[in-house]
């Protein structure tokens, strides 16, 4: 293993601040910043626009979703390239053929963007939102279960988060998936979507063995990817019958006369159009980065290590109560403020400070997130912090 | 004026080639890769994620969309950013709602991917497309004419590019919105779509006064922005009734407990969520050089003086044939090679020789794109290297 002091020099944005926002965005490593420069060089050298560097930029783009599927534990085919994780969900849930009383269910941690795009589905297309209480099993009861008793007959689709990003809880995947495939006897499956924007990059990944139907991620948070690059899987026995909805060139085949002839059979059936290329190579980077201090498991038990030392630290302080009564299973660790600041002034005061974590909106809490290079001294720091500012 | 030659010292992918594929992709400004570069420098060092970041990127964001609005002589609420030209007819085409026997009328020079989402509209929602013949209108007839003689009552939305892509025509497009416009009684008016690819950084535009409905451009042709970043305007008129399809945060309005309560009044209701933001300053940066070399009418003005001398030239090499009977209306030039080599070939001959141009399916043939900032040397290059190969 590298020496952690040596190896946090390959993230810049570390220097000069304490951070604990890995959730809202990762840290870029040097080594994507150059490779995103570079490449912005390398296409005004070649091209733009020609035919030497489509083709190498076509290149880089597979390499990239190698990179991401080896990290998921799928097949590099299974990857669909989006801007963001909001554009997965958006791809899964506006494909499915809705008929009026088909009915989503959603779990009550989801994100308000996600929220979004199911009510305006439910107001087009007539179906029916159910929401099950998820976040009450945080420290007690069995969220399989729970999301099992809201199935119903004419449930199509279950949606929920693989980490909540509130509450930091991870959800069991593999047996929430086969609870939902398992359901009654139609013959429409129920699916499930889930948003793994806290999950990717930070969790221990086989998603083949986890049966899951559609997983959204994005690369810029816990990957410490730019921002403006995610990802979709899908699983290979929808993914050739899904079809896309945003739709462009990237998504379709065409014969030589340029007629379009029907959608790729790989996951690049649901990209569309032109992206913003050079940041691919930075994500891969990140990727590649990450993995040379050590793979996705000893990198999960790392951050585990330090979630429950920063969770100890804060039952400490008087006046901050954490939401979960056991040590984090991941990165992110919410908190109530009961003293004399709310959420939102010890959040500005901390930043005032160079301390960044951010406030949720429900639960009304503070976040702090610690990833696997987040040192034991930041932790005490902030400790000490919070201890003089609560 | 600014000294051409040192003006193109702004513009470093314009060196060791010659390069006629602004159509394809336009050639970065340094002052937009600075301001990229510096972006991700900044980002890192002030966040990349808390209050004082979210709220300058925010700011930066407005900073775009009026750079943008003012090229576009619209007003900055009326602007969606958008990852390509492609999402925002996207956004325009799945915003409809559409009923069974609605027809959509497309031009015959429509871009594939906006015919495949054509076909995917069609397929759900028993939508019926037509296709009026417009390529052959590029040297007689009248384009207005033939649009108006394919409306039918049950016509909801007239898609149609500003420029052609493959023959670069200039259709005219407040008569084609006037005709539209004032097509029978019915209560459903017949909205225009415009694919603006090529229009946006090369015609000087004032959309108010044309009335359009929607027009989807992309910043990283005419106007040398990074690639992955465009935009939608929608016409006032419709903005706040007409309803996302992808949404995500970015478009929508929440209370203080993170509840959705509404979408945005203005452009950002389309916007998804996380995007690329540093590519938003480049775009504005690459804006910013090309009018301190003149304004759009200066500029299209030198753009049509320099496609009329490269038509011209071509005209005298036997074995090729313009498809333009006459002088271009923008900087598009299209030509047919009738001699021993096929156009594949000669565009990767002419680009092993560093020339840069590309073909195109359908009609099959080779697209030459002049620049405001190209040299006539470099047409006279090209003149006299086609006259050596073919």
């Amino acid at each position: 293993m590298l020496n952690i002091e040596q190896f946090r020099q390959e993230f810049p944005g570390l220097n000069h601040k304490v951070y604990f926002n890995f959730g809202g965005q990762g840290i870029l490593p040097r080594a994507s910043t150059e490779a995103i420069v570079d490449t912005f060089h390398y296409i005004e050298q070649i091209g733009p626009f020609g035919l030497k560097i489509n083709a190498w930029l076509q290149k880089k783009t597979a390499e990239t979703k190698r990179a991401i599927a080896t990290e998921l534990g799928v097949t590099p085919k299974t990857i669909t390239l989006t801007e963001n994780v909001t554009v997965g969900c958006n791809i899964a849930l506006w494909g499915i053929d809705w008929q009026a009383e088909d009915e989503i269910l959603l779990t009550d941690a989801e994100h308000p963007g996600i929220i979004a795009i199911v009510k305006e589905i439910a107001r087009r297309f007539q179906v029916k939102i159910t929401i099950c209480p998820i976040i009450e099993t945080l420290n007690q009861g069995d969220s399989v279960k729970v999301i099992h008793d809201y199935l119903q007959p004419n449930t199509r689709l279950v949606v929920l988060s693989h980490i909540l990003w509130n509450t930091g809880q991870v959800l069991p995947l593999k047996e929430i998936v086969n609870v939902c495939h398992n359901y009654g006897q139609s013959n429409k499956k129920v699916q499930v979507l889930v948003d793994a924007a806290q999950s990717v990059g930070c969790l221990p990944l086989n998603l083949a063995e986890t049966g899951v139907d559609f997983y959204a991620f994005t690369g810029h948070k816990w990957l410490c990817g730019p921002s403006g690059v995610g990802g979709l899987y899908v699983n290979p026995q929808s993914l050739a019958q899904f079809n896309p909805t945003f739709i462009g060139w990237r998504g379709v085949n065409t014969d030589f006369q340029g007629n379009v002839t029907s959608f790729k059979e790989d996951g690049s059936r649901f990209e569309v159009a032109t992206s913003a290329y050079p940041l691919f190579l930075g994500l891969k980077e990140a990727i590649n980065t990450h993995n040379r201090w050590g793979d996705a498991q000893k990198r999960y038990q790392r951050i585990c290590q330090l979630s429950k030392y920063l969770w100890e630290e804060l039952q400490s302080i008087d006046g901050i109560e954490c939401l979960k009564n056991t040590p984090p299973e991941a990165g992110l660790v919410s908190f109530y403020v009961h003293k004399n600041l709310s959420a939102n002034d010890l959040v500005q005061t901390l930043e005032n400070q160079g301390f960044l974590l951010r406030t949720l909106a429900n639960p009304y809490c503070v976040r702090a997130c610690v990833h696997y290079f987040t040192l034991e001294s930041e932790i005490e720091q902030l400790i000490l912090r919070l201890k003089a500012v609560i």
